[in-house]
């Protein structure tokens, strides 16, 4: 991380944002899908994977110039792991800032998704740990990782935003967990009894499915881009902001 | 605002067609969702947003090179106290100005669709302000600002029309209010007793909740990109007019 | 037009194929819906939408560098107004042979629509023309021809594509007419009597309306844009063509 | 293939693994479309075409600049044909390498989404040979080709990750057989015996269709772009990884 970077509670205050509403948008839009289009769950996913797309790129676009936009513990952990060589990449102290704030921001987002649609805060009994969800994690996260890095990789990190929105709104329907594809946002999403959350005792298995395609994720990265190690916050974002002295 | 500007009066027509027609697309194509799918209110919502999603996109492509495509009090207003001090954004007499053009534009945005549809304009009786649709649009409104004036600050105004449809998109699902997030259209969508609708009962209410929104996003943008002083009608838009003299 | 641009007969081509292929999306994406969906017409409009949103903006990026991808007789027509006085837009008898172009392709493409779903080719009995329809054709057909000559007059054609395809989809929905917005693909869509099919005795009205609604697109222009008088086909898409001595 | 290629194994790692998502993509969003909207194919059709366009579009973006994104043997066919003569294209025998890892891919790829959904891999028996279906092979497979290699020929390759989702997504619903247009994708789909599968009586026409359609286009880009000759992959995705020595 250079001296360019904004100061790190910036930056963990962009996180913190950013995890919050992105968890806002998935949990708020299955609250309002599940209340409109009681009779169909499919057109309930498709309206929470729609509103996603659209609401994830915009938070990147947002937030990116500021932390690099990870909302996500895995991709803050690969960045480290990807950077580490070069001292490109956040350091383990940063990294663990930025965890903390994108935890906090996930259960604040779940909150205030709950307020804005007067549900209460509760928590989730909606168990997703199957065998076959486990697996969808794997190659949600792994692919994710690719994308982002592989982007990063080849200097085209302005495409993030858009990218990755689609992405995860492939993700949503071609994986059979919906692809949370998060650890923040999947502890996030425990604090909503809706349509979106999840149960406590399916969380740890899909961190640790997320933390096994994270780095099946790294193994595909070193195999096609081998120039891959170069951190993602460098390059995802134009740091237009070092021109503007912030 | 500089003498590179087009002059106010085409500056205002711009904003009351765009205005207009932004309240015709809410308007019409609800109208069009309820009549279609009489039976999903949700399948309507997913027309009603998809349409604005796609029209706003266009309408800040054509006009912004005129007006900045404001179509919005609160944000002209914003665009006045952001750049106050270094003279780069609207005078409070343009603001005035343009709150005119965008709520006469607003108004007959909704006479326009009850014609097409031959509706008749009478006035909603749909209520909508309940704490939880306020706290909806404060939260709408300020992700709004935070976007606009954000991808102002770090000179990526041209990504303006795509990313304010995306964010709309996808509040229309996460706020429990649908994201009015505009004084003017919110008035304008009084005349109209059809899905998009909403009763003058319900107006002062979501336009006090879209002015504190205004003030919160000017506080998240003051933490998180101290340079936001800079006026959005200056960046948004490459002001291609300049060249052609107009 | 120019020296550069291609000869004639390819154009030709290019408008023949590509009004062929965009009456072959609505048509056969109508065909599909009513078929997958009989039950909601509301979401047979959605996939109907969707699919020319998609369509539509591909086939101007693959025709536009040929022809420029008018596929419709009103944007040949106000392109040869437009440009009249400094020879920078079609010529009226390049208007005729586009125009002959665009007709025959349209009827070609319901014609292909048909055999692909094997419904067989006959007339529409769907009658469109209300009062309302007409005045949707008259917005729909202005706003079309606004956009496309604002981008033209600002430089930023090489929007054309995803705006025109953007716009469409929208004025599918806000425009009670469904938004024709083209005398070819009208005329194309009444050899199919299917979910996008229309009455021969609806066309005249349709049409009408539509030139109407260019004519109102051109005031509109010379409103707020001084400078639009410059031809679309010379900016909407870059003559890549010219550097390969196509 | 110049000497700034990536080693022709690590292209064909990316072909096996692009094409293996991509069918994962196209099968796990139909088996997830079927069981959560069993009422309506029209809206399964829709979410599945949905995922597909995004999915396919961050599928490109990301294996492009190591294999060029074919994912298609008739587009790798397409390469070597347009490029034989200025030896700017796949050689035939690195045709045949790719082909290889497409129907490799293919096949895992179904595995894959039968496993992440549970639904255990066997043969499909969905007959989908009619001739409708058979002459929307065609027109959907030359549309692709035209689109691709029109692209190229015009300088514009880094818009083919977006508009090849595009195409397909509109694709999907105007032609008749859904447009696989790929006779790896279809050989993939026969290992699924789910919404997106295709009994193997049937692969044979559509494979025979999509090589008719391959010829078509090449046809139909003689016609309009004399200099289409030129390789794919040196032009759809800027080489980045060359000035990395990838």
């Amino acid at each position: 991380m250079t001296s360019h970077q904004p100061p790190l509670w910036r930056r963990a205050v962009a996180e913190l944002l950013g995890t919050a509403l992105l968890v806002s948008i998935v949990v708020g839009s299955g609250i309002a899908a599940a209340q409109l289009s009681p009779n169909d769950v499919g057109l309930q996913l498709l309206q929470n994977s729609t509103a996603t797309v659209l609401g994830l790129t915009v938070l990147i676009l947002v937030f990116g110039p500021v932390s690099g936009a990870h909302f996500n513990p895995v991709v803050s952990l690969v960045d480290w792991f990807l950077g580490r060589s070069t001292r490109t990449g956040l350091s383990l102290a940063e990294v663990g800032t930025y965890v903390i704030a994108q935890v906090i921001g996930a259960i604040g987002g779940s909150v205030l998704a709950n307020a804005m649609f007067e549900v209460g805060t509760s928590i989730s009994v909606k168990d997703r740990a199957t065998s076959g969800h486990l697996l969808g994690e794997v190659v949600a996260t792994a692919g994710l990782i690719v994308l982002i890095f592989a982007l990063a990789a080849t200097n085209r990190g302005a495409l993030a935003a858009p990218a990755v929105g689609a992405y995860i709104g492939a993700a949503y329907w071609f994986t059979s967990s919906t692809s949370f594809a998060n650890p923040a946002v999947t502890v996030g999403r425990i604090f909503s009894d809706t349509f979106a959350g999840i149960a406590p005792g399916s969380v740890p298995g899909f961190v640790v499915a997320q933390l096994i395609g994270a780095a099946l994720g790294i193994g595909v990265l070193a195999l096609l881009f081998p120039t891959a190690s170069r951190a993602a916050d460098d390059i995802v974002i134009p740091h237009s902001l070092e021109k503007t002295g912030a």
